[in-house]
């Protein structure tokens, strides 16, 4: 329907995961010094960062404001095209249903996560949306890289949280 | 962890639904006349309209910019919580993955739509979202409110869209 003003690019390599993993967790920290749940992401393309966000539910007002879902929009903005072809979305914690949803839309081809999501997983834990074979988009997923620093910055925010008075 | 300013209000009666579905279809021809895939949808609370929107995601260059999507947003923005829990979203097509699940995170307890998802639909027909015992909250759904005047807007829309030269 659209031509694209500009060619895909290669998807960045494996040896690179762990630095962009590391810009997530960057994000993720923010989001707990903000007293956010504490997940962070970002789009790659290429060599460059399209966007890194973090979990903004609180501050602002929106349900939907997973880093996964901010990133997303805000690459696409930069991008001037919904659909993110070529492009790689780290994020440090497994994806629930709603981003995980969201990567299908947005046509991403390959997902990058750090720690399995216990309560709202939907690419492993709960429910595997991407190994459905009912939509028209294939997601890869590579799980696992820095896992244990993503998972402990959750683990530590909501052992904060339990101890805070009521 | 936050306490509400104000009660929760009873939710709209059954008896109501089909003029809220209007409002919800009315988004949807907006849709279609900016040559958008033509969903609806409404968020309603008591007997109040928080928000309306429609599918902007080629006007937004944003793959999340489904109907559902903007309606959570902006009623949660005007609620000032992102917990919409004596609201009722109504949608002219049944929610996707990314919108089910965007509903479930809202804490909506009652969605009410349209026609059947044939493509993508995570309620029904490809997906029980709602159905796992998973997750923390639990969505009620009545389904085929106006179905058919739902479905034939989109199925029209995309009977045009076909007959358009390349």
């Amino acid at each position: 329907m659209f031509d694209r003003p500009f060619e895909l690019l290669p998807l960045p390599s494996p040896e690179s995961y762990e630095k962009w993993m590391s810009v997530a967790l960057e994000e993720a920290e923010r989001a707990a010094a903000a007293d956010e749940v504490p997940v962070g992401a970002v789009v790659v393309r290429g060599d460059q960062v399209l966007s890194r966000c973090h979990e903004r539910k609180i501050a602002l007002s929106d349900p939907t404001a997973h880093a996964e879902i901010l990133a997303l929009r805000e690459a696409a903005r930069h991008y001037g095209d919904w659909r993110l072809e070529d492009c790689v979305l780290f994020v440090t914690l497994e994806p629930c249903p709603m981003c995980a949803g969201a990567i299908l839309l947005a046509r991403i081809p390959l997902v990058v996560y750090g720690a399995p999501n216990y309560k709202f997983g939907a690419v492993r834990t709960h429910l595997r949306l991407f190994e459905m074979d009912k939509w028209n988009h294939h997601v890869e997923v590579v799980e696992g890289v820095l896992a244990a620093k993503c998972g402990e910055l959750l683990t530590r925010f909501f052992a904060q949280r339990r101890q805070q008075p009521c």
